[in-house]
This record gives structure tokens, C-alpha cells and sequence, in this order.
């Protein structure tokens, strides 16, 4: 597998654009479109918040087609809690950007990010998707990835190409978060578009894949919004051989799917609102793989451990605090805590000034990693996760304003 | 019941006294004993965190004996995560203040708070006790409330009066929190002392009630703490005669621990790290007690929604988002939502501009109330919470610095 510059990056078949249209009060990009040239493979996994946005609604109906053409998307305002106008909008974004791009109004996927609660400006809506519709290139990823930012700091994007049946087959995809990201669930927008030739149910199989290993596994603030998903599509334009169920071939697309979408979920940490920091968390011989993701989550949405992150302060007791709140089996006399290289806890006790010199220097670092060993089983986990700086707080509170 | 003033309170019997003796870095008050001149029935409950502190798990052996007669209190470090040498540390600080008090040493019961991982400096703990143990006042709780602050602004104070079987009895009691404030446990130092006579089981019945109904109903922070506790002690000096169960005496006692306990609650909810606003959330209609619960403390402890609080945003979507992600059975069309008397969502969507003035304006005040109406049972539950400020991360990423 090759890793290929994010820079004017393209797939075959595929068209995209991002445009400002006025969504957002401010004079950035608000609206993106993916078009592939051809019917593509579908598959999709969305927000289990009960409250869901109407796009979320409309393309869980739609992907049980398994086929799709279009995505819309849009930024600066969610379309959530906006009752049946909300659905009736979101329908007709479908029906106005079907009819621009001549395709089934079934064909198109709608999703949306922002501010939840208000109604989109249709009239807004229906010239940016003939603008957008109008200027779609192949190379126009990095403006659709900027289009569907909110308080992201930068774009968010990855490629890779891989040898499959004969052929040269790419995977792509672009991904916002930031704020409200918090796990059981595709937690944010994403959207993983492949030229390979693939079933919708291996498609499916493939996302499900990453979602339960990285997507469920990131955090920013806790908070689960009502919005996110990710939708992924292959158009086959690649023209490779049917990759065989368990084959050779099946496992190296998998694994592309497997690496963009890492890249993306991290991606989403990194720039999480507000963070100066990367924390890899890793939960080592826990009792059950529920118990050591439920002990490293906890770790990672602490609010004191985050605010520790940011403050590079190797303040070990509240890590402590947290397994012991968390309630998975774990026994203080027998849990090590190590941050960068530096054993800090031994059997549940501090290990002096060296250790915590070490792990002082290692969170001065962008990216720090923190392992606790539990020993009381065999399973891990690992989860992503953030500092909590006090520009989160800043972003939050005037978020609206 | 009469509610009195805090300023130099006294209770029957009682002597107390709080003093600086090294434990903090800074010249702040650290160590206090509270006495009862005679044995007193004690109650406690005690954090529910795997990880309890040397103090914690003495005080839990020595509270089913239901008696005691002293506590001493050190602030600056929490003897968490300290091994055995932290439990001979607890033991050793019992005795020292039992042989000054001239008590046995199972009447003495221990508690911390401050800084886990570190060992207590156990020669200023002794000089501490007995320059306490000598300046022992009945009037002087504001002393030894201040004396078991870590980042509180202020000493939490509450004292009543009642008359109860022929004499006036008096319930006080002071308490710190501020950080690692959450649920599931007595969310912080507590000590609640009266003159009634009245049992240690009856004590403990009170207590449990108070502990349900608010101090495992507030969040600061969602972390939870490995030292908590509340000890109330109960000495009879008041000489009434023994509370009937059932009846009418029994009622204005426990409606004094209630009010007590209220009070000390939420002054810590209040008194939160960085906090600038106090609100009060109410789940109504909820399926189950629990649910109700669940529902109300997601949003209470929602970076998303604190950090509006904070700006004094009347983002109504934040809040949907964390009941629909809560799990709780809920219905996006039928949840009503009303911010101070603002009556801001109703079946589901946003009631325009006038009313998003109104709870804009409630947002101002420094005490906020935010009732959410479920519409799907008869349940309800009231929890308690502050907002997410720039000045809560602040304190946390210097806190040991």
C-alpha cells in the first residue's frame, strides 16, 4: 500500500467541489458535492444518539440499497430537532441536487453539521448545489473537505493506492470533527470514496471494521452528536477482478480502507476543539475487551486527566481515580501506569522524582502515549483522545455568538 | 427549624479547631480536629471508587463498631495511593490525636484530601494535631472548615435548630469539594455533627437519605474522587428524649440532616472549580427514577452544555443531543425544554426568537434552572451543576504545580 499526497488528490470517477453559499454567517465554504460518474457501492453507518438529524434519517433509509451516486453536504447548521420541515428540506436537497446532476432523487445522501435546532436557508441551499454542481473536478477534494468544516482547524483528508486484481485501486476519504465527538457511533462526518470494484456488503463489512476499531475509539469533550456518519462509496472504475471472500485481495483492501480510515479518526482527535495534545491510551491485560475499552475511555474523557494533558503535569492519582470509578476490575496494588517510556505507577505506587521527570519531558510532547497495565487478564484496547485547553472552553462558550 | 447564622456557630458539646502545620505548600490552613466531648453514635458513607484512600478504608472498618468521638482532617494530600505505608500513616494519625485527647484510638476517625500519590509529611501531621488539639474552641468551625479546603473560594457552612422532644437540638456542618466532584459516593469531605440523642442506625438512615438526594446528585467535573466521605457524629448533649421511630420528632430531625445536607451540597456545586453559574436540572415524566436520573445527570455533566452555561448561550440543541445519546427512553417529538421560566423547546423544536430572549436573560443570573420534560412516565429527579469555565482548566492543568 502507498500513502499519496492529500494534495490534488483524485479517484477515478469521482467529482467533487466545496463552495461558500451562505450557511455560515461568516464567508467560509458551506456546502461540498461528491458525484461519481457511475452507480457506486453504498454503505453507511450513522449516529446511534436517539435524537437524529433528518439527514441522518433520510440515508439510513436510502442505504439500504446498497447503491448511491451523490453526497451533499453541508456545514453551518445541523438540520437536528427540526421536526418534519427538517425532513422535508433534507428531501429536497436530495431532489434539487438529483435533478442538477441528472440522477434518481434515491441516489443522493444528504448529511449536515452545525448548529442543531434551526431550519437550513433553502433558497441558499438550492444556488450553492447548482454552483458546486457547476464547478465539480476531479481534484476538488480539498475544497469539499474544507466545505464541510465547522470549528475544525484544518482539512482532513487521506489517500492511499494499493495493487488489487490487476489493477491500481484507490481510497480516499475526508472527515470533520472537533467538538461533540464521543464514541458508540461514527463519531462526526466522513465520507471514504473508492474507485475498487466491491460489493455493498463487503463495503459494509470493511466500514464496520474501522468504526469499531477507530471511530468508536476517539473522544474530544464526551458529548455524542446527533449528526454523525460516514458514508463510504466505490464506483469500480478501477475495473479490478472480484476480490475473492478470505482472498489475498480482499485483505489489501481492507487494509486500505483500515488506514484511511485511521488516519482520519486520529486526524479528528488531533484537531479536536481546542487541543494541544494526542493521547494514544492503551488498557493492557484487562479482564474482558469491554472492560479494558471501557477503562481507557474513562481515562480519556476524564475532564482531570485531560486538563493534566494540557497543564504537562504527570499527575498520575488522577488516572488512578479514574480506573477506580470506572468499574472494571482492577486492583490498585496491581496496576503500572507508564506515559512515554517512563514507568510512573508500579503496583498502584508512585516510583519517585526520576519517573516523573521522564514523564514530565514526555508530555511536553505533541503526542504522548499512556499505557496501564492492569493485570488481571488478557485484553486491550487502545483509545485516542485529547487535552481540554482552556480555547475549548473559549470555542464553546461563544460557539453561537 | 431555624436556620442560623454560620458565624461562630456552636454545637453542644462539640470543640473544634482547624490550623496551618506544613502539609500545604502555601501558608493556608491544613489540619482539622473536630471533638466531641463525650462518645458520639457515628454514621458515614464512603466513595464507592475502587481506589479508596488510606483514610477511607480505616474509617470503613471503624464505622461498624457505630461510634466514635474524634476526627481529624488534613487537607494537602490525600494519603491515596500510598500502600501501606499510607494505611500505618492513617493508623499512626489516629493514635497521635487519640493519645493528645486522651481517647482510645478507635474513636478516632481520619480523613484527606489534597494531592494523590504522595506520602503525608507525618512530622508536621503530629506537631499539627497537638497544636490543634490545644486551641480546641466551640466556635471554631469557620476555622476547620477552611482548614479542609483544597481549590474551594470558601468554607461550607450550615447549621439548624429544632425543638425535639422537649429540647432545642442543633444539626451543623461544614464540607469541602470543588474538584473530582461527582456522584455515585459521598462527592467530597463532609462532617455533619449534632447534639441530638439518637442512634447510630437511625444516623446512618439519615444519612444514606441525604446522600441519595443531593451529594450523589451533583457534578463538578464527572470525577470521582478516591477520598470521599461523610462522618456525621451525633453526641446527645442536647439530652432530648429518644426520637420515636416514625414519628413526628424523627420527621424535624431528619428534615434537619436534610437541610444540612442540602445546603452543603450544593454550596460545594456552587463553590466548583472555576465555576460562575449554579444550575439546578430537572427531568420531569421520565419512565423510571433512574432514568430520570440518568437523563438529568447527562446533561449536567456535558462539557458541551457547561461550557454554554458558561457563555450564557442558549443552546438548546446541546441539551437534545445528550438526552438522545443518554440511552434513557426518550422521544425528540414530545421533550419539552424550559430554561428559567422560558419555555424554550416544546415537542421537539425551538419556540423562536422570544423565547430565546427570555432564557437568554435567565442565563445572565448566577443561579440557573433548566427543566426538561420527558413526557414518557411520571418519574422525575432534580441534580445539580456548574459551568465549564476557562478558569476550571486553569486551576486543573496548574493544580500541582
Amino acid at each position: 500500500m502507498r500513502i499519496l499526497d492529500t494534495k490534488g488528490f483524485t479517484v477515478q470517477g469521482f467529482k467533487v467541489w466545496g463552495i461558500h453559499c451562505g450557511i455560515k454567517k461568516t464567508d467560509k465554504k458551506d456546502l461540498a458535492i461528491i458525484y461519481s460518474d457511475r452507480e457506486a457501492a453504498m454503505a453507511g453507518v450513522f449516529t446511534r444518539n436517539k435524537v437524529k438529524a433528518a439527514p441522518v434519517l433520510l440515508d439510513m433509509a436510502r442505504i439500504k440499497s446498497g447503491k448511491g451516486q451523490v453526497i451533499v453536504v453541508n456545514s453551518g447548521g445541523a438540520n437536528a430537532c427540526t421536526g418534519k420541515r427538517g425532513i422535508a428540506d433534507a428531501k429536497a436537497t436530495a431532489e434539487i441536487a438529483a435533478s442538477e446532476l441528472g440522477v434518481g432523487p434515491d441516489a443522493v445522501y444528504v448529511a449536515s453539521t452545525g448548529v442543531i435546532g434551526e431550519f437550513l436557508p433553502m433558497s441558499r441551499v438550492e444556488s450553492g448545489i447548482a454552483t458546486a454542481a457547476g464547478l465539480l473536478a476531479a481534484n476538488g477534494w480539498e475544497q469539499a473537505a474544507e466545505a464541510i468544516m465547522t470549528t475544525d482547524m484544518y482539512p482532513k483528508m487521506h489517500i492511499v493506492q494499493e495493487e488489487i486484481g490487476g489493477k491500481t485501486v484507490t481510497v480516499g476519504g475526508i472527515a470533520k470533527g472537533s467538538g461533540m465527538i464521543h464514541p458508540d457511533m461514527a463519531t462526526m462526518l466522513c465520507f471514504i470514496v473508492t474507485d475498487a470494484v466491491v460489493s455493498a456488503p463487503v463495503l459494509k463489512k470493511a466500514l464496520a471494521g474501522v468504526t469499531e476499531k477507530y471511530f468508536n475509539n476517539i473522544t474530544v469533550d464526551g458529548d455524542t452528536s446527533t449528526n454523525d456518519m460516514i458514508l463510504c462509496m466505490a464506483n469500480g472504475a478501477a475495473g479490478n477482478k472480484k476480490m475473492a471472500s478470505g482472498g489475498k485481495d480482499l485483505k489489501k483492501f481492507f487494509a486500505c480502507i483500515d488506514a484511511v480510515g485511521r488516519s482520519l479518526a486520529t486526524q479528528i482527535v488531533r484537531d479536536g476543539e481546542g487541543a494541544t495534545k494526542f493521547a494514544e491510551i492503551t488498557v493492557l491485560n484487562a479482564k474482558t475487551p469491554l472492560e479494558a475499552k471501557r477503562a481507557a475511555m474513562a481515562v480519556a474523557k476524564s475532564s482531570l486527566v485531560k486538563t493534566a494533558l494540557f497543564g504537562e503535569d504527570a499527575n498520575w492519582g488522577r488516572i488512578m481515580a479514574v480506573l477506580g470509578a470506572s468499574g472494571v476490575n482492577m486492583d490498585e496494588a496491581r496496576t503500572d501506569i507508564t506515559i512515554g517510556k517512563a514507568r510512573l505507577v508500579e503496583k498502584g505506587l508512585g516510583q519517585g522524582k526520576a519517573a516523573e521527570r521522564d514523564a514530565g519531558a514526555a508530555l511536553k510532547q505533541r503526542e504522548i502515549q499512556i499505557s496501564i497495565d492492569l493485570h488481571k487478564g488478557k485484553a486491550q484496547a487502545t483509545v485516542w483522545t485529547c487535552d481540554l485547553s482552556s480555547e475549548y472552553v473559549k470555542i464553546n462558550a461563544a460557539y453561537r455568538s
